[in-house]
């Protein structure tokens, strides 16, 4: 994916992670609507980097994926990370649909999971981490409200490691739409759907892996053999910093029932419950959510590594 | 795309378009379903013929798409044109399935949305310009009926230059599909979708852009980044044509209920709300589309050259 | 296809495969679902072998494809075919989602539609034999419940050969399905979609074709243009082995109604529905099954002659 002239028309790669690929070193992306929607600034900025030194720590490269002044980025500095988080909601939340017109417009963009799995595909990197990924909505069978985070994983070459879909989604219906498309749904350690804050959900995931190593290699067998498309990673949320199902069930049971009753219909609905949760939690959710990404980035950075000892086998003699 | 066997094997491209194409001039793609099936004779192959005139005036070529004989074709003659035109509804309306048989049984095509998207992107033309595009129907949430347009725009590399999805589609479900593929949705100095007919949808565009270098631009980045699809350009039918978006309601709800107590269900609705929104519009209805056409080859026309300008950036010195 | 690199690692072809395709010859490729998974042992690799054979006497090489031990193979060994009906439902069924997992595990994977397309196309093979194929299920609506055949059918270069979509699943969803997706449904010497035990649909197909000859050019047309994906040919069940639709009718509208009094719902239907076919049939289905499995294997074995001329035009001087 090394093209010198989408590298010098469009694309940025950091002289860090620049260095990194050329070496065939683990390189980790990570998207950055998390930093400018998903958390008040100042704490979003330093989770971003508290994150991207987990990630070094466990002997990878973190590269995190935005839009600055029209550029694709594949690694920002410091300064970039705290701007993002500063200037919080007013970055532009970008899917696939939005990086073509965020780049002749010069705009800033914060990537999604789908904007993300293209930049860091473009930059040659092949392992992603976020918290969790959009999906089908609730009644998205009225009003077809469903991620362009699933389309994404339908075509893109990238591995994404996250803590299972949202509850407040349909994960059934999520799940069908992955199977429709081909999309493997692996389960790390478990053989059980683990869905954001609750490690259950009660489906089962089609694969569970247990080492990176097999992971790994089941990822550079699906790409060599030109199955294209990503891997969803679903990694269950630690233990301590995890809710009940049952909890979570009451919550968005009593919510469908209030938004029912106030006549909120359709995709009004998903903020409504996504309101309800997070009140719910109360400001442990915050926390519980800085510890998942964590998670998810030490399992990411060891992903990483297994896959660049596949890549660059002379490497681990 | 200029592969030479596939232009010796299965494609003509006209003289004039060959011309303009090996020389880096703009070219506008324009389908044949709308001679065919979309209007009377001759009126149809006079719109056709001024619609072309109008796209050399504004400085591009018009390259209309059909298959006849078998021959794929970019760039009819006036002859073959007025054949289109007279045949009418006798010429297969041919869409990405229809073109292998047509090819293999060497019959005439008039190409709809999706095949003269394919078409043209194998003879290398990057804008077409139509009427209105297919989209998702009312009630698909039962039915299933979602137009093959929407999926060739999730993969084929082209623009739709269109007024907008017509009324009788289900426009929130047809945003949604085309969200969830990562298909952007342009308004053409406007935020507000327009609907055919009416300026007026009452829903958001992705993206608003207001002048055709713009566009250009976005176009470009998108397609050197690999991101693969079309575009879709809604360029709202001109004020004097224009409906109120209250008065196409008012028909809709009206044929709607109508069709509820015929027991009229499904697919048929589709074709039930058509005649109703003609009857309405009466004789006016013939001319508001054939200026909306028109509108939309004088902007595609614009939007091609500054399309080449970018490609071929020595022309514009 | 033929990648130098992907054969040593991954995919084994059989000798006798190998020596057809290096030199031009005609091969249809049968799954491996239906050994281990469709039929009781010793009758499904007795089964298999019979319509192995009957390809060759047709003037075609079989490719039976599965995966064993972590292997994609592509022509198995009497042995291996005998392995895979004595093991039965103990190897792991596998589609699209699957492969990565278990080559990467190094498992036995009997390959449904959509994974046995996925190895065809890599090794080269064109033409697949199978029974019938997954669809939309009754109720998807609900359920979103939608076989991964049909999006493997939307991007996989491979022609499809079965006597249809089986009565159980919902085939006008399932048709419109194809239909948003571009993917031609063709009748081979019918106009009418036949549904696996009956000749009937009272569903139109898109195209009909009554030769080997005038398929094999619409597929040759097809690839050559670049339109990816592939393309259903629907067989009809030979007369004296098909059901009446008016009788299948009766048994689903019965089980249906039997479903709905019992409380199953969802997904949970569909194994329902099959069990009652089954028993309506009662021992004539297996019987029926094998007819139409060996019917389609003649289809096949012309089909791929009549493709293999083409793509080799000297062999046929
Ligand atoms: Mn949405
Ligand atoms: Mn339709
Ligand atoms: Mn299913």
């Amino acid at each position: 994916m090394y093209d010198g002239d989408i590298f010098k028309e469009y694309l940025d790669v950091s002289p860090e992670v620049q260095e990194a690929l050329g070496s065939g070193m683990p390189v980790v992306a990570l998207e950055s609507t998390i930093i400018s929607h998903g958390m008040p600034y100042p704490k979003n900025a330093e989770t971003a980097l508290e994150v991207e030194a987990l990630i070094r720590k466990t002997g990878a490269v973190p590269a995190t994926i935005a839009v600055l002044g029209g550029r694709l980025k594949a690694g920002l500095s410091e300064t970039e990370i705290d701007y993002l988080g500063k200037t919080g909601e007013r970055v532009i939340k970008s899917s696939r649909r939005d990086i073509p017109f965020i780049v002749a417009k010069g705009l800033d963009g914060a990537t999604t999971v789908s904007a993300t799995m293209i930049i860091a595909d473009l930059a040659g990197i092949k392992i992603f981490v976020t918290g969790g990924i959009g999906g089908v909505h609730r009644f998205a069978q009225e009003s077809f409200d469903i991620s362009a985070d699933l389309q994404e994983l339908a075509r893109t070459d990238v591995a994404v490691v996250c803590a299972g879909p949202k509850s407040i989604l349909d994960i059934p219906l999520t799940l069908e739409y992955l199977e429709t498309q081909g999309v493997p749904v692996v389960g790390y350690g478990t053989g059980e759907l683990p869905a954001f804050f609750t490690r259950e959900s009660g489906l089962p995931v089609d694969w569970r892996v247990d080492t990176p190593e097999e992971l790994a290699k089941a990822l550079f067998a699906k790409w060599n053999l030109g199955i294209h498309g990503g891997i969803l990673v679903a990694n269950p949320i630690p233990e301590k910093d995890s809710m009940a199902k049952s909890d979570i069930d009451v919550v968005i049971e009593t919510a469908l029932k209030t938004a029912a009753d106030q006549g909120v219909k359709g995709k009004a609905i998903t903020p409504f419950l996504l309101a309800h949760i997070v009140e719910l939690s109360g400001g442990k959710s915050l926390e519980a959510n800085i510890n998942l990404v964590k998670n998810n980035a030490r399992l990411g950075a060891k992903l990483a590594a297994a896959y660049a000892d596949l890549v660059n086998p002379v490497q681990s003699v």
